[in-house]
């Protein structure tokens, strides 16, 4: 039995509890888990790729087999690079799945060895997007039981 | 490191060329699939469970760590009692998103610890289900590159 | 300021803790709330017109702007007949609202007085259907958290 | 340049507005269109195959280039003995595209000279389809503008 | 029977045909609606928004229970200040289903006292939007139907 | 028989092998097609008007009744212009469908005669697009497959 090694790719500007919930999720499932932080996925962020880093790192901190990277590749060359035959991804709506799909398929080409597995967002984050958390926080709105306290502070900081 | 067992299911009548590469794929990652054949979920199947059963096992031979079995439970009820905590799925097209999300939620509150993963279909079979094989072979249409060769030949004889 | 009246229509076989959730939403905003029950709608049901009725009757008993009946006719036409202008129906997925969209058409043309209002499902119902909870019940799975407790006792009857 | 043929399948029980609205700009474009009842397409008809047939020959009487037809075939192989390389087929909504987006791919699979065009259904016509027709009609409700005169008188009499 | 007050959230600009059919029909079931436009929700406007409150006030100016405000505040805080529960949205297709769907969820999240109901647009305007009407004036195309003549005079300024 | 004359519109930043299938499976049918591009629809595009025209003409060089235009119209006003009653307009996914069915909406609105006929994208270009394309490119991921030869080398030139 090889070690089962899996991608977790994103922006995360910023981490939210529903990427928290899959990061875990899949934690349980795969020996190790890696969740990188692609820089060219996200346009005018509000986080450096540092800072979200970090809210990862403070957010993931007692999953032992978490770590945290980022990358500025395609994700599969990233993942092939780090000898990892899965990427994961959270699925929340229809607009998600043929996007994703789309990703899936063209990765799916460039490295047929890489699979990408989806799970299905819970129900309680399914309406999460670090979007619309950035859209509360520029309001100054609740956002208990969005996201981790780390990026709660952040965003009232960023906001300020 | 444990061992990573994931369960495979659908109804399979007939099991089709889609179904195949997606346990293909998964028993690359996997370090055992099994795939079950669930009756209930079948209504008037054109073939019996055994027959259907017979087909699978003739098609993942040459697939070492893929056992064939049969069940009458719930699946995640199944997935349990084998001590599985992965269930695998392919996803073809928005339709089956819905549905399989739905699937996925309810089993998710019966048995938390049983995740659903769910695989893209590969694109050249994206529009195959076994209902539109079984359409196509009723009138003698070519089934080739749509079902494994034994399958083709049941079909035949079931239609003759 | 007229009375607002309100048909929440369906085929309640049985009624599940999302179609109660709309019900609770829906009676706080408008004046009076009838939950009916349309016999044409449901195929092969579980429950007769008056098991549904009773169970409904149980489920919203504590919420006094809300009364249970039942009708053979056409939803708009029996919205007509009650003096109602508005149905409420909840909305789950994509295909949902596409069905829905339909009828909504279809009674806008009959009826254009007759206004059909949508709700979001509550999203940790989002899963939940009348059809996805018989058919856990159907293998004794857990229904804790699914139906008002009136309906586990009676769906554990039926299936005893 | 060679004369353009097209089909035009369906099961037509009975014909709409709606389809008469697809038939009539699917025969602006193409030199001939047949419009083809196909008998397997419909479960339970509530119109015989001649009835159907009989109904279509009304509603498109004025139309020069029109032709009326049915089949016990797969459409593909009715299109290739015809002669005809194109299919034609009216889309409404989300759930149509996906079903038929199988069907194109099934079709081209099995003969790709045969190409199936698509028009957007006529937005005032983009809740109807044959099922709801029927159900109006049960209940004696307005079919005013839903489909053809013939055609509301043979539902009348069906459902008398 | 308290007055029942539903808000009609956009960024209107400028406000359609589509609107304004939404905001006729709200009108028939509620004592009172209040059209308010959003800045932040719109990128790079072409009106501002005195501009948009001036088209909305001269397009619902024969609607008694009309009133056309403005607001920077997230929806729900601009409901809850009124003292509304009700938000009001026209729901035209899929893609529009979801991001609503999102965006009631968190609404629901903040203030659960506040509902949004969703109308179906009526068929005739399903495919509008402001996008599309600035498009088409851009090019000097037939505004006729599409927008009322207020705007279609304002649209012809802009471009002119 | 009038010479039935399609216009394939698109922005075609670059071409791909999925348009160029769209296109050959159109030449087919039609007597002559003309694939134009339309400046207005890309947003800050890697090649100009003339490169992407130029690698258009490249791409489809032994097609004989292809042609190759550019234009700055709405897409309806060009067809007119060009004597043309045909758009002719491929569909991937749910997104394109509802995309494009706005678009042919107003196209309908604006010139009746003008009909919109879509193709499926071939399953295995389903998950193509000129922006996935240039994210591949600007990766130095492998082309192969995705777009014709002279594309390939001009998104080298543009991301070496």
């Amino acid at each position: 039995m090889s070690k089962k090694l899996a991608i977790c790719p994103g922006s995360f500007d910023p981490i939210t509890n529903g990427h928290l919930d899959i990061i875990k999720r899949g934690a349980k499932i795969f020996d190790e888990v890696i969740v990188a932080t692609f820089n060219n996925q996200a346009k005018n962020p509000l986080f450096t790729v540092d800072e979200r880093m970090h809210l990862i790192e403070q957010s993931v901190k007692d999953i032992p087999n978490v770590t945290v990277d980022s990358s500025e590749e395609l994700v599969v060359h990233y993942a092939r690079k780090k000898g990892a035959n899965v990427i994961l991804r959270g699925l929340r709506a229809v607009s998600d799945f043929e996007f994703e799909m789309q990703i899936a398929s063209v990765n799916k080409k460039l490295y047929p060895d890489v699979e990408t597995f989806f799970m299905m967002t819970n129900n309680q984050y399914s309406f999460l997007s670090s979007s619309i958390v950035k859209e509360v926080a520029r309001y100054h709105g609740d956002m208990n039981g969005l996201v981790p306290d780390v990026v709660e502070i952040a965003l009232r900081e960023k906001f300020s």
